[in-house]
């Protein structure tokens, strides 16, 4: 490995001579000196020369100076009498100045240049809250004795929505991409009791808007032996207090050049039923609006001081067939969604277990078994009462980040329009 | 949750009266007393009763009794005058006796029957060697400052190796599944230097072997600053390394039950050049066949004791454009294997850097530079050195457990002929 001190170590290394490795970031000549601001994965480092001519931006540079202590650098220290050596000369400038606090270009600009865009300080941050988060997110879950699934992304029929899918020509033969893998998470219980996936799932969305994706990628879980869907809220509840400590342990940099604010996770996340979320709302929708989601996360911060909220019950025409029924309220289920901050976030809830109530749930619906016998084998030989859910990472990265576009959450985003780079 | 007591903890309970909850395993009717075997995600736990009537095999049961020492039974207790609760029946018996020590029936059979078959302890361990095994990978990439990624699987062009793709429509477009993450994880190099991703690759691979799936996980890593390949195998070193360390942690019971036998990781695992292979096994083609594989393995653990063996410098006609050529010989390449047991386990390389050196590379190649444009845009604004590495984990799985076929290491494989369940 090239030797080298990290940007964020120089200060323990004052007085000494090393070297650093790194971008380019910013030439600045002033009237005697200049100054050669290095970016490397750690963050920034500057060195202080007379040398009349610097690298350009985004060349790969190795720097080797003495280490001086400089209380208006950034680190609190700065390289001198450098030695400066071009690793790799860039072929041309990038598209717009990476050094600049914020990046005026459109989004289109920057999700098509996005190999060096994201080269950028607050346009990478969101990345790193979301690889702490799915960090956090399998730590929690494996101490509560989950195991991890890879499951396949390419399945023989559409059935889990019907709408939506992508069809591939699999050796001559039609079949889609994985819209999630809700019923092989569920086949896994019988095996693991607990299970989680994080992976791509594939939603042909077409409409063109700020929080669809055709590509996200899905914090999957389900488990066994609950009593009911409020089994499954606690393990959420513990799963995304674990993501949050992860990203604060992890992403402290990036949170803070975003100025994100993280939420606490109360203890026991409050709950409403979707009935008393109507009423309260003065509505009669079978479904939620996206203004009422807006005001029950307000309602929730208000009256019980969380960013987060369950909205419980909520009525079989607007759930999947395998979403479990209220045993003590008729039309009302045992599926709910968390809203975070005025948006549904997760969706989740206890599924049928006996495979009597698959065949009825599907006869209810005028569905034919057929396309869902793969599916339902699971529960012909003995299934627990079983429940979980699925977080949308992008999402969750843009509800913590304040992003405007759900496409700045992650590296290549894919929608109706955008199939690179 | 059900109140209960894992089965692997019972011992810690010795005269008390708890609860114990999973799948009927096993009924045994002797002269004057019956076993129920009861399964959970931890292990197997048995009650000794005089009823009569006892539930059938895979039955979701509750089992509340006093835990007696027993040093016949399982884990070295039982539980005596238990009450027995049938949680959920199944609908039919299960296609063939889980509680046998192994499975005879046919592999197709057992694929066929996945969500129950995998219930079988011996069905489901590679699944567990699998999980641990990839929770390793990433621990100690972590720990080396690598950030996890998640990239496109729905590319513009099928560039990387043009053969074996599946196409996909695309809001009416052509477009592919990706075959690797190649080009966007040496991209992210640009943006944080060591990158990972876990997560699904495509391969229209049109030979039914047993080695090969339609789709199978793939371990990537990539990273910058190196001098050469010698960077990224010692880095590989430390991800294989961790895989092992986590598969004794988490899935000792697993190994067990297969009777797998773990290599130890020689602090640098022994490397020889493509050239000096060929003179070892006496060939002179351009690549390595199976036999040469088998060959060298069996080489490396007589003369250094190791089961994994590196082998360097592949003539450049063999490997991908984006290889760096071997400096100081024309012809070689900085690209390597990695062997285990006779195994080609992982393919890895110092990649070019420059974008003068991609434009001629692909020239000599014959390749439009066109469709590779995406690709490209990384280079052009300065990239280090860089290299890395991919790992099939179900290949790993497979040579670490021994197991015939690769589809006996993936809950739900895809090939061929197979597209459900």
């Amino acid at each position: 490995m090239i030797s080298r001190v990290l940007s964020a170590e120089l200060a323990q290394h004052a007085g000494q001579r090393v070297t650093i490795a790194g971008w380019v970031h910013r030439r600045r000549h002033l009237k005697s000196v200049s100054f050669l601001v290095v970016r490397d994965r750690s963050g920034l480092a500057q060195a202080v020369t007379d040398l009349p001519d610097l690298p350009t931006e985004e060349s790969v540079v190795e720097v080797t100076g003495t280490v001086e202590v400089n209380s208006r650098a950034p680190g609190g220290v700065e390289l001198v009498r450098p030695e400066i050596e071009v690793v790799s000369a860039p072929a041309e400038a990038p598209p717009f100045d990476l050094y600049r606090p914020v990046v005026t270009a459109s989004l289109p600009t920057v999700l098509d240049h996005a190999p060096v865009t994201l080269r950028h300080p607050r346009l990478r941050a969101p990345l790193e809250i979301s690889a702490a988060s799915v960090a956090g997110f399998r730590q929690a879950l494996d101490r509560l004795g989950f195991t991890e699934i890879h499951t396949p992304k390419i399945v023989a029929s559409a059935t889990e929505s019907g709408a939506n899918v992508f069809g591939i020509d699999y050796f001559g033969r039609p079949a889609y991409l994985a819209q999630s893998p809700q019923f092989y998470k569920q086949a896994m219980v019988g095996v693991f009791e607990r299970v989680y996936e994080v992976g791509p799932v594939f939603r042909a969305e077409p409409h063109d808007t700020v929080r669809h994706l055709a590509q996200y990628t899905s914090l999957d879980a389900e488990l066994g032996f609950v009593r009911d869907h409020r089994d499954v809220m606690a393990v959420l509840r513990e799963a995304v207090a674990g993501m949050l400590e992860s990203v604060r342990a992890r992403a402290s940099h990036a949170v803070e050049l975003l100025g994100a604010a993280l939420p606490e996770v109360p203890a026991e996340i409050p709950a409403v039923h979707f009935s008393e979320a109507q009423r309260l709302t003065g509505e009669s929708e079978p479904d939620l609006s996206p203004a009422q989601e807006r005001w029950l996360s307000e309602w929730a911060l208000r009256e019980h001081g969380s960013e987060f909220l369950f909205v419980t019950g909520y009525p079989m025409a607007k759930r999947p067939f395998y979403t479990h029924p209220d045993p003590d309220r008729p039309g009302y289920t045992n599926g709910f969604d968390l809203l975070f901050r005025g948006l549904e976030l997760v969706t989740g809830g206890q599924r049928l277990h006996r495979y009597d109530d698959y065949v009825r749930a599907l006869a209810e619906r005028g569905e034919s078994l057929e396309p869902y016998e793969g599916y339902l084998q699971a529960f012909r030989y003995g299934m627990p009462p079983h429940g979980g859910f699925a977080l949308g990472l992008e999402r969750w990265t843009a509800r913590l980040t304040g992003a405007a576009n759900i496409r700045q959450t992650t590296a290549f985003p894919r929608d109706l329009h955008r199939l690179s780079p």
